[in-house]
């Protein structure tokens, strides 16, 4: 019996710490089991009673008559762990631990966690501080949570994990009342042992569950995390997240220049990116984009058809929908006539979408042809359909022609209820049609959709095949000076500026005639980073001028810094149809690379893309990097914008998979990296690094 | 008797087309009016009834006893037009017209709608196709809305106007169920007569009324609107709008480039913004920005402390406050001192923002000391209050002790409800309370009060007096060549870089030398709008290059055109530390000057402003056209940025002023105007148009 099996269905339950008291929290868990029909065994254990709700009392964990398959801890802080010691000493597998006083409140708190998980030993543990788990699909409860006391648990296909006990009863609540069921309910909370991932991983296997739906506060696993949500994937389920803690990203101060444009969130972005999952911009959107998905329909292209029986409101969707991206065409002639056919004598204008069908609103024979013509429409999509205050009075009324009219699977088909109307809602949401009570709601769950279909449908490049180099083994510790950075670079494959290392006027000269006609002087050093604030920069120079201004530079790079410099690197000057950044950003997520488009401009608008390099240790592959390079604001100047040379973005793309390569070698060693520019030549001419900057540990 | 006391608060009402059948639309408003306690006349006009809800009913206008002060029109869309001519007559001064049919049909509609207003004559009209208007503060109901039906409408102090009636009917209906309370509702739909500006102007007026909300469709009459929404600002009532047709931007093709730019959504921006309107971004925010605003409490800063008794949903709002830009500072050392004096053998951790108080949620005394702590504390503007599971049962416990702590005026304060419970939000709208369901509604509405507070606060500059030219009376229509528009930019006072028109190698060699060192040289055309695009531009020129180079030009633009150009331009080559673009453009909502950084980045990025020009025909402020340019993403460039140069702001304000008055001065005139680039030198050394397009009609 697996672990999951043993969580979900277990077929016996111990209570530890059940009171006879059914007003108190923990008088609940055994009542809500027996209200829910719970068929296995539940064993009570309280010294000081005898009996509760009907059933045996146990002294102690010691007096059961054998080690249940799940137990819930109901105790203190500190009696819990001696529980826990017990509970596994009787070999049972697995236990949830409700208390809360452990890693949340501080140091001491994560001593007794510790201590906790040291009692637990094998035995696997939820929580603490957890408020359990809710299994739907066969109606059995671990939990103490008052959000239980719902009359009724709505069933459904959304699997939802949570890293906060209370947004997950609030979130039970909030679906409660719009009709949205779920499969499985599961806090994981301080995730002392079992967490996030473990409980994607054993969604993507739930026979009960379609869509899974996450509350995240941290990602503690992100190789796991992303293991677990491919293998969602692959299961064809969408794995919908609403991750907190955006705002700290403005907090974190970052010293390096690539740090400063790559905050923490963003490193979700690109985490979530590189699992396939769907974010949640909105905290409703948690209930939205999932409740959207359940209904197991898919959308094949961006045309949606809004129909309704409320001018006013229609036209709210439709601009909402616009604003998203989809394309809302009248009409074509066939539909438009197929309409008409239906309509005789009805003044509805039937050349406009939204469709306006005022009259025939509450006319369930013609709604379901009308409907029944939108869906088999070649020109629509997806079916939007709006409930006016006419329809709520009889919910039913519209949700039964949809659900006659629209079949099992086809096109999605979701609900927009203008008035304030949750019974309406609910209606809706019980019949398998998505409702929203917010027109940007309709706009966000069929742009997710529409997301997920493309993350879905698109085709994967492979690298070529290729053995990257080893790193050099001589790395000493500490920053690098430029031309040992570039030099660095070109290991691993990536072109750099011709240059030479020089230490007087003479050396200078006989370069610049090497690499000229024009050459560019730098300050050489590895503690120096910004070159150019301590005058440590000239450009345009030739064989003629390098002489005296190597010497200049020599007296302001002294007057800057205090030493007089001894190395100098000359480079041919050159150029590119468009300059790049590329650069390492290392957090507690993994290693992304920093991609954008150079220039104090594009640092402006902080027109950069993240690209997590994968946490199984494997390759970028070339999509992934073509991908994050088409989702910049200025990739038209790669593409050839306004006439301009197309660049080579193959070498672009070489050279990311590269500085990757390179990432992925030096592992932990590599406190930053960073060229900046990166010379993108024209079409066929490849990307050639001008400078850089490496630091290892 | 103004117009607005007659349509709010009438002596005499007349229902034309009032049914006996209470449960026909037009057997409503007889019924609603009583039902309220409308305490003035009341004339059913039916010839077939004798009597309705036991008032005498009349069999026709002409029999009325006497001209009411307004008339409801029940009646279809042809015998409308009928009773309107017969309540002119009669001399109504204001009537309602419900029925649809008319403009939003199509031409015929359009004529009937013409037709209607010659029959109102100077009789003034509310609609057609409106569902009419509610005086809440008094209980005077001039509708046929089944929204009306709700048992009790919720007296506040917002104002909503509506372009629609069924969105009308669904934000009542929404507001009711939150508590949100309105003092007049009116809905304008065809608008053949009165409209947005109307009320808006009345509103500001309405003592009942302390914010105005909006729902727009179009503004038909912009001058009129910017007036009114200033006769709000200046009586202290903030103007919230949420306008839809915003996604239409994507469909309008524009010629010129500064026209595909500027999106026709974004003139409602800048007319907004010139307005002082806070623009609503969500359907949600219509209601929950006013909902804040009408508590009347004022926000002096942002900083925000967050109370909860649940730790999830506390986080999930302060990290969307964090998300708009609040600061969520830990409790400095005496507000933490003062919470711990409350907190007496308390494990609560006093030391975080947010603040949790799970143990205290149920003491309303504790609770009542600690939102007065809170509240006093000089570390914080305002206060929001999580309201958890806990707490929804009791709604009216922590409503109360927020009542009584936080008095009549102040700080704001707001409260987030985590579970799904409409009535504990209800209860806390009643009590004053703005009350929220998504933690995106909490940042909107403190936003919303965060921007309403700046724009309040804002000094204005006024521009140096100066009388600005004319404009000269010979410009002949059609477009501009190049030397020609910059001259009439000079004229109107922006400085262009030097040049000489030349028409053979001979004139433009001496110009070379006269403008030299280096030289620009172009094609001169009127109908060539983009110079380089034939062959037309050649950059760092001198004398002894320029003669084979003009003669090389020659022979590429009749290539390109067929046509061998006559004249050229020979220019002093220039530069900035900035270069900027500026253009006019017109629309039906005004002209606005469109102010952007210049160069392939920015327009990728669109980084540009649109600042409408004042309707009544004033001119533009210094003030307004900083804030413009701060509004811009590429600002710092303007500013000195990572040591750049700052550039000479002052001088692109006297640009953009000078602009503005051009267009201004010509009015209708001007078709299309563009400078670009603009280049900006360093402070102090001015900025001038090194290039320009003129278009006049």
């Amino acid at each position: 019996m697996s672990l999951w099996d043993r969580l979900m269905t277990p077929r016996s339950v111990a209570i530890i710490g059940a009171s006879a008291d059914a007003s108190k929290t923990s008088g609940r868990p055994v009542g809500y089991l027996l209200k829910h029909g719970y068929q296995g065994k539940i064993f009570p254990v309280n010294p000081r009673a005898s009996e509760i709700e009907g059933l045996a009392c146990h002294p102690d964990i010691a007096s059961l008559p054998q080690a249940p398959d799940v137990a819930l801890v109901l105790l203190g802080a500190q009696r819990a762990v001696d529980a826990v010691r017990e509970l596994a000493a009787r070999g049972t597998p697995a236990a949830i631990v409700l208390a809360s006083g452990f890693a949340e409140t501080g140091e001491e708190g994560a001593r007794r966690q510790q201590a906790l998980c040291q009692a637990a030993g094998s035995m696997r543990l939820l929580g603490p501080n957890t408020i359990g788990l809710v299994n739907l699909t066969d109606g059995i409860t671990l939990s103490a949570s008052g959000a239980l006391e719902l009359g009724q648990l709505q069933r459904g296909e959304v699997g939802l994990v949570s890293q906060s006990g209370g947004i997950l009863g609030a979130l039970l609540s909030r679906a409660s009342a719009r009709g949205i069921g779920f499969s499985k309910l599961i806090s994981t909370s301080n995730e002392a042992d079992l967490e996030l991932s473990d409980f994607i991983d054993m969604l993507a296997d739930d026979p009960g569950t379609r869509v899974i739906a996450l509350y995240v506060e941290t990602v503690r696993r992100p190789e796991a995390f992303v293991r677990a949500c491919r293998k969602a994937a692959a299961a064809g389920k969408p794995v919908v997240a609403f991750k907190i803690g955006r705002s700290e990203s403005g907090a974190r101060a970052a010293a390096s220049h690539t740090g400063a444009l790559a905050g923490a969130d963003r490193m979700y972005d690109a985490l979530f990116s590189q699992a396939g999952v769907l974010r949640a911009q909105t905290f409703a959107d948690l209930l939205n984009v999932p409740a959207a998905l359940a209904a197991g329909r898919t959308l094949q292209g961006n045309r949606v058809a809004v129909l309704t029986s409320t001018g006013g409101a229609g036209t709210l969707v439709a601009d909402s929908l616009g604003m998203a991206g989809f394309d809302l065409p009248a009409p074509d002639a066939a539909t438009a006539a197929g309409l008409r056919a239906l309509q005789e004598g009805d003044h509805a204008v039937l050349d406009r979408n939204p469709i306006d069908v005022t009259l025939a609103g509450l006319q369930p024979a013609l709604l379901r042809r009308i409907i029944r013509v939108l869906l088999d429409s070649p020109a629509y999509d997806a079916l939007a359909v709006v409930v006016g205050s006419s329809g709520v009075a009889q919910p039913e009324l519209m949700a039964d022609a949809l659900r006659d009219s629209m079949g099992h699977d086809g096109k999605p088909v979701m609900a927009y209820v203008s008035p304030h109307a949750p019974a309406a809602a609910a209606v809706m949401g019980r019949y398998g049609i998505p409702a929203f009570h917010e027109p940007e709601g309709v706009a966000a769950a069929l742009g997710a959709q529409w997301r997920y279909a493309q993350l879905s449908a698109r085709p994967t490049m492979e690298a070529a095949a290729r053995r990257p180099p080893q790193a050099p083994n001589d790395l000493p510790a500490g920053p690098m000076d430029e031309a040992r950075a570039k030099a660095l670079f070109r290991h691993f494959g990536i072109p750099s500026v011709r240059e030479r290392v020089v230490h007087d006027a003479a050396q200078a000269e006989q370069a610049a005639r090497e690499l000229g006609p024009a050459v560019a002087l730098k300050l050489l050093s590895a503690r120096i980073l910004h070159k150019s604030e301590v005058g440590g920069v000239a450009l345009g120079l030739d064989a003629t001028s390098i002489g005296s201004r190597l010497a200049r530079m020599a007296r302001e790079v002294r007057a800057h810094t205090g030493q007089a410099p001894d190395a100098f690197l000359v480079q041919e000057m050159t150029s590119g149809v468009a300059e790049l950044i590329l650069g390492v950003r290392q957090d507690a997520l993994g290693t992304a690379l920093l991609i954008g488009m150079g220039g104090v401009m594009a640092e402006l608008f902080r027109d950069t893309a993240l690209l997590m390099l994968p946490a199984d240790g494997g390759s970028l592959r070339p999509d992934q990097v073509l991908d994050a390079l088409r989702g910049l604001t200025s990739w038209p100047l790669l593409e050839g914008y306004r006439g301009r040379p197309k660049a080579d973005v193959a070498a672009v793309i070489d050279a990311v998979l590269a500085f990757g390569e390179m990432a992925r070698s030096l592992g932990n060693r590599l406190v930053e990296a960073e060229i900046n520019p990166l010379f993108v030549r024209a079409e066929g001419q490849g990307a050639i690094a001008a400078d850089g900057v490496a630091i290892l540990s």
